[in-house]
């Protein structure tokens, strides 16, 4: 194979240590070219721009060995204008992250970084989520570098699966407590909000979204129970919602 | 049953027509409380609002028939803020909707009315999402009310499986040109996008994404082929994201 040509983006922004780490692994295996948010966009899920214009800026010098754009969007938005744009072409590989904490279990639902992945997916591009289960700024990404740089040059020897995109979750952990990798699924865990009451200086109320991760699956094939003990986990992730196996029951309703 | 709770809530915000129509619909069947966005949120995705606060506003009177709140968040934090700070309980059910245009196939990714719908799932609260494929603002719901009636009330009497939430999409015809209900899977298509490239008057190069939507899945038990052939098509979705067809494949990786 030639030197694959690789997307990087993520959803913590591109000033984002997370991804200035994803960046210097890619460019190791080929050629990168980076499109990410000028603005963290934590929490965007699948969000696209529709109803809002989007611009882009090259902030990399002419000549740099990395090619970088910011855009004003979400992180799907990122990888749809890089495609159609920027590259003018598939990528032959898109990276997003590494995210400043986890994405496991129901989070991939909520998060920008997976979808920015799943986005690709959904444009035929082999694609992989990175995460690091640690919210810092300052989290330590020197552990993970070496399974990140595997994980990927096994995803273009081998190709993936279909409609499928990975989403990798690494432990906070030193290098020699890492165990190695696990496929896992999505363990069905979910949060218990709380929101957090305030009043504006001006009399009003607002409320702060927090809450608690309660997870009551004891499945030792989840992305879960492999963090927990020490694994990397990968979750093959599809963006096929339906419930195939409710169909026959739904069949049999009244309608 | 006692009179059921129902949650309504929407992405067009709180004054579209398809949520006022939902909401004459739960009227019949139901005690209602709507929460749903002061602006609209089309392509939001899965979004959650973490990196700011959330307002909501009282904007029915005391004693009206229909309590009625709007929410500064997006339609998955109006699920989640009806549930824990205004109900403090579960609602029997949650409607989402009634969307201006089609969330059939892959738009069930972008589509706000779906992760609204998929929240209240994550919440264990039963929930359907429900979208005409029209995009106007003065789109005619009255052919589908019964229709719409008739499935909620399928889904209070018969439960729905677990960890499913219903995805239903009316076409754009008179009621007497409706064939009938299906089930189907969510078909495998996707949107060619362009890019409309423009200049501000300042002379800064900006973007409105557009594409047009492809479907080359010809299969007739999709959403796509219901709808083109006169059908309502009901999807069951689920927020198990895991391809876990492809685990085995990936265990014969070297990692």
């Amino acid at each position: 194979m030639n030197k694959p040509l690789i997307l990087v983006t993520n959803d913590d922004s591109i000033v984002a240590p997370g991804i200035r780490t994803l960046i210097d692994i890619a460019k190791q295996i080929g050629t990168v070219i980076v499109v990410a948010p000028d603005s963290p966009q934590s929490g965007m899920g699948h969000a696209i721009t529709v109803n809002n214009t989007l611009q882009i800026n090259k902030i990399s010098e002419d000549g740099s060995e990395v090619t970088e754009y910011t855009c004003s969007g979400t992180p799907a938005d990122c990888v749809k204008i890089a495609k159609n744009e920027i590259l003018k072409q598939k990528p032959d590989l898109c990276l997003s992250g590494i995210n400043h904490g986890s994405n496991s279990s129901i989070n991939v639902i909520y998060s920008g970084t997976m979808s920015a992945a799943v986005e690709a997916g959904i444009e035929g591009i082999p694609s992989i989520g990175f995460s690091l289960a640690d919210f810092s700024w300052k989290a330590d990404f020197e552990p993970i570098k070496d399974y990140a740089k595997k994980i990927i040059e096994e995803v273009l020897n081998k190709g993936l699966p279909q409609n499928v995109v990975l989403n990798v979750n690494f432990p906070k952990l030193k290098k020699e407590e890492i165990k190695g990798i696990k496929i896992c699924r999505q363990a069905n865990a979910k949060y218990e909000e709380k929101f957090d009451k305030r009043i504006s200086p001006f009399g009003k109320e607002y409320y702060w979204l927090s809450g608690e991760f309660v997870n009551n699956d004891k499945g030792e094939d989840t992305d879960e129970w492999a963090l927990k003990n020490g694994y990397i986990s990968i979750v093959p992730v599809q963006f096929d919602l339906t419930a195939h196996h409710a169909i026959q029951q739904l069949n049999t309703w009244n309608l």
